[in-house]
């Protein structure tokens, strides 16, 4: 999928190219690296094998064709590549490779770096989205819509309000994410299960020493059975997910033929349909309904595969192993769509209005209650405009006649008034405040 | 299934309570007096309205069997209980009820006050099981029992590691869940799209009152089309879910008739089967892992109902506002047989011991390969190893013989330390140091 | 939920009664009695218990209340039921109670019953849906509307063919659920693990008889480690949960204010809010939605419970054994849902055909394209649209005008020809035929 | 994950290699081939242009990678592919290349074919594992060995009869695929929308033809809006995934160190550890049950992705068109590891009989209490049999002597008796019939 000719541009290239077959070699050979340098550091191993093992922790040294044979044979990840790395080495500064470490501790330790330089992509483009959305808020911060719920017009808003609901969740999904990376993905030089059994009772000391040289938090107790620090990053990137999906989800309704309030950015060159030249498609925004869905549905396999046997278990791990790749790939893909979807929108405020007006006042209905409140009790003012917009739903009569031809209206002195309150431009509550408020808490953290 | 004659029993009866019909109806209630007293405050109603609203806000007064006719015919979960709401307090104080606010308000920020309940229920059941497993950890800091991966014997450690292990994720789960709680309830009294349309430009102000008023935090901007937060505490539910049925894995091995080091808490008047009168199954643990099961398979649902059309979406809260319900049910369930189990644990330290001895040293090896890689590589000496524990497996012979006569190992002087090397119980690392790091880093919070 | 005074509505009460505490008993025992009945016919046990235990067989003479109870404190769902069984067959007939089975042999086979009743209102509801779509399809079959594609218009085509589509998909959902019911549900009576080890070699006929007496299939190799059958079924129900949120979807997509298109059915007393007045939801799609992903949102559950350790396990049958019952409720109550839904829907022929025109034919651009196509190649027919669909989307021209001003249409002799092609009534394919073929395919399996 | 050098040896290459970018386009450019044959049969285009068509539909006159350029520019993944082609036919060939057709169309219709070759592959390596296990099971008809229930020793059986478990659940899963693969990948020529609007009334008859040059079936209503059936066929993967996974946690299990009754084939050369020279881990059941995962864990992709807008829906699309080669190749590898797996596993007898001996009889408590309800009701030698087996389980002696001692046991005259049924190899019921019934049943679907 990530790398297919008919999908591979769905996808963050920078993404992919961080957890290439080299990159990941890479990241291995630098955790082997940074092990024996901190082994040296401490007394452990001689500082001549850390230089030599540093020396020759280059991918380029190894062929990865061959030693997907070699793995395949093993039915190892990491021996083959160990053999390779000792020989080049050569003796007797081989032997103090991987020294007191096990299989598992390189590759969570790799993949925190790994998901470390992602999340910085990741950020990157989820703060230009917001950058691009404050900008958008701001500049219709007044721009009157309609607001809906249940598939419905409810009341009017504007724009900007909208887009701060969205500025809003974005910005908790990134803080979330930025503070669980560190403590999500620390270092572990356990050893097989953990203990530090053969780091000589300088194991603590040995890992806090490779974190620190890899930019990570040590794991402090290494265990190979736990996973719950990794899924919670993951959690929040679920979350991402959900937030990309309703933004999404309204663009693509915004678009609609008969709604036609937002559209995607379009270029001359992009093709909607190969029989239907007419097309013009939200297809960013539905790319990223389907981007957020699969990143969302690959939640529920790293919180199954919590559940670990034991002190180590390859059944699970076999899958996160595999699984944060895709989930790395996925999120930035998500953040990137994201970013090119909002700074490409493009708004109608004329749709906006004429939608506004189509129900001939019904949205205002609530604004007319509380104006009828002024005189009557909320409950009576809510059953007298419910009456009211029947008759308008079923006669098609406009709802100012509707409602000062009904009997409990005549208590209300003020057609007037009543004509102004379903001016549908005027109810538009607290929206200019919500969204100045919510661009000025934005707006640092997109800096 | 919470109310069954059958399986009423696996969950926890206070849970239940908090979410019953009463219960909830009663939380509504004191969210629609809070927002009366809060208006009042600061004079968008009248005191006494505020008063009348608060005297009449019991559940007593409310017959649920018939609103939950009116319910049916209105198909409106809420408008029937205004109704009966309002003809308790009269005119003209009914007229100030649920002023300005919208359903979804006044559910969002009920279910606030008893997740609130229910998290209480399950920080506390969290803590006993802490208390328990440290308590346990430190009796056996020194127990040694084999430690396993990948289905198989790896090295030795101790019972007091495994459970500090344990511990460590349960207390990340309980900090998780602590932080999570204000800021994933908080009251929204944003009216109908968020806007606080109906609340003259005071809404914000009403919110924030309101939230005090409760013990909760104010929404900010209080849109219906958000559910991040709450999703984010579900996501540290899943994880606690983990946790627990990782525990509860472990548990079921370790009381498998073959290995035997653990037991649950039997009791004269359990039954283990209706045919075989010999059972003696680790029920508690099987339950355990069925309710994480059932709690975590849920949460797909709460990260799918993120995605809501628009400014409101029942087709999304209709998920969610019954979910929760089974969500704060299940996990104070989780939490409650969690703590039975920890509690019932019998250890058998000679079934650990006797374990340890069942593979005639090969646990050892890696303790046979740092010492011998006191005289040679560390690569060497894995393979010289892999040589003689195959051997073992082959002919049945002892590892330390299957060593010595091996070929490369003529270089070593020393059968003594190899057999010394080779005794399961001198092999634990730092098992007791992490012990009681664990414990003590855990024993404040579970106090 | 299924009990709550708020959302008990949502669900069939019939269902809810099929799967009450007191139905579940009384299947439990018409299965020990069948059991009993069975084994005295071939001569297992005495014939006068058998009808003994028969007469006994009725859960009005037990007291569901206190067996919660003694279930709760034996740990075990079924021992305290044949203890007071026992004593109400008294001796020396209550010896012959149960005789060779295990709990869960009487769970399945009570389970199996339940199913095929919930089945049997679930087939009703979805034929009587679909009969109430073929006559809509029928009735509409040349009603033109907008065919939409990625959320755009496409192509026209007619409302009958939309619901013919509809009915294809029910019509196979229902086909599966009935082919799969008995074979997904069977008799099982193996014993312990299976074995039929306490059936002195007659266990595979016993099964059989008690399936012949019961209506069910034999299960033949009776394992309790396999859930493969009814997962099947459950697969089926997912379907569904699918079919069903399609329809709901494109239900309250075309209610949207902008579209009317459809609208469902509405009661005087039906409230669509508490604070605004003039809102009418789609409110029973919006909730077949949510049961829908109630439904589905449950299979993984089922999947995971597929598997089970060894020859039988509880931490698996206790999440299946809860599954089913609220898959039953939730199965019958989107079929419920569905029907009521289909049976109310109103259609807005003059909101179709004013939508159709909105894009001034564009939405017949493949029309033209094939028009074209007789003086030149389709792919330069397309280029051409391509460019003149362009024009009209940014300049607001006419489509018409855009083609006839394009160089390349120079070629084209027919203004005339190109405006039939760009009626938007005219280009409906073989909507037509294809509705009235669904119709008839579905027509004698809806009755 | 499928070519990453570490985990591609763990997907069937023949899979990988059907759903490759070549395989892709090459099954593309059949479709267009065998449309435009079938189109020019009817007489809808002319007879050369077919053959034209025929002679370019060959993958390697297309360079994927300069495509992957122009899809991305194009944000349309097949029509720069169809530029290509019609340059490849010339005009006025070119111009009757994808008539009438939509992408949809081209892309369903050749996933049908990959799939089809997938399922070969797919039930092929079933057929294999269902004939080594039909051997193991007659190896081992009558080999006694635990029968386990609850993680607890539960009655005696054979291995046969546990394998005969297996096979009947792993033939259900191929008669349920083999059933499901015609009717879920129908060829679909319906064009934009499904009203075959582009094919001059012919539709149908142009799909039924290209379906039986590509030996499909038609789609009928060729709806791209719905995917219930290609959904069921992924339902009955699901269940294949937890069969597999079911019988991999079983190997898992029964290879521990304390139980060694089966252990997976051995080579040297594998390696089980970095670090831990002994280890010989059950890497090939791990793998399964991690591969079995991850196809279970996209399964509620499908089902959500069943739900689409309107007539057709790319946010919905672009998740299975991505979906279906992933779903391919997992479920091509866990069948090829299944195979694998069962081919080399190795049997223990000899570990058997000592487990089943380990319990001093506990396990046949059954059948003692059958032999006691010779004299006594079956409630009260359950009774007598709790009260014995406690004392065994408290104290240690034997559960013969506790039996005896038991002040009830008096009644029952023979101790012989007892002491046959307390023989582990006498109470394994229907083992051996049901072991040589299901391998019969299974052999010749296996051939």
């Amino acid at each position: 999928m990530f790398n297919s000719f008919v999908t591979r541009y769905w996808f963050s290239s920078e993404a992919r190219s961080l957890w290439s077959d080299s990159s990941t070699l890479q990241a291995w050979l630098d955790v082997e690296a940074a092990l024996a340098s901190a082994q040296a550091e401490i007394g452990l191993i001689p500082a001549d094998a850390a230089a030599t093992i540093a020396s020759k922790a280059d991918a380029k040294f190894f062929d990865t064709e061959a030693l997907a044979h070699e793995i395949a044979f093993a039915q190892h990840p990491l021996v083959p590549v160990l053999h390779r790395f000792e020989s080049l080495c050569g003796e007797p500064h081989a032997g103090y490779l991987h020294f007191g470490a096990t299989t598992q501790n390189i590759f969570d330790t790799a993949t925190a770096l790994q998901v470390r330089r992602t999340h910085a992509l990741l950020a990157s483009d989820l703060r230009g989205a917001m950058e691009a959305l404050a900008q958008l808020a701001r500049a219709h911060r007044e721009t009157p819509m309609a607001g809906r719920t249940h598939g419905q017009h409810a009341l009017p808003m504007t724009l900007g309000f909208k887009i701060a609901g969205w500025l809003e969740e974005l910005g908790r999904d990134l803080e979330r994410l930025d503070a669980r990376l560190a403590p999500s993905f620390p270092a572990c030089m356990g050893g097989a299960i953990g203990t530090f059994a053969a780091m000589g009772g300088q194991g603590r000391e040995v890992e806090a020493l490779v974190a620190s040289k890899l930019g990570l938090e040590p794991a402090g107790l290494p265990s190979r059975a736990s996973f719950d620090r990794a899924a919670d990053y993951i959690g929040a990137l679920a979350l991402l997910a959900g937030t990309a999906q309703k933004i999404a989800g309204d663009v693509v309704f915004l678009q609609r033929t008969e709604v036609g309030e937002l559209s995607e950015a379009f270029h001359v060159g992009k093709v909607g349909s190969s029989t239907m030249a007419q097309k013009r498609n939200p297809s960013t925004a539905l790319l990223l309904v389907s981007l957020a869905r699969m990143l969302r549905g690959r939640v529920p396999l790293a919180l199954e595969a919590m559940v670990r046997m034991d002190e180590g278990d390859s059944s699970a791990t076999n899958v996160t192993d595999t699984l944060l790749p895709e989930l790395g790939i996925l999120a930035a893909s998500v953040a990137q769509t994201l970013s090119r979807l909002v700074r490409g929108l493009v708004v109608h405020p004329e749709a906006m209005r004429r939608n506004l007006a189509a129900t001939q006042g019904l949205i205002n209905a609530e604004a007319v209650m509380m104006e009828l409140t002024k005189v009557m009790g909320r409950h009576e003012a809510h059953k007298l405009l419910l009456e009211a917009a029947q008759r308008t739903h079923t006669e098609g009569c406009s709802f100012l006649a509707s409602i000062m031809e009904h009997p409990s209206a005549a208590a209300y002195p003020s057609a007037n008034r009543l004509a102004e309150a379903l001016d549908p431009g005027t109810y538009i509550g607290d929206s200019v405040r919500l969204t100045d408020e919510a661009v000025s808490r934005i707006s640092p953290r997109a800096r």
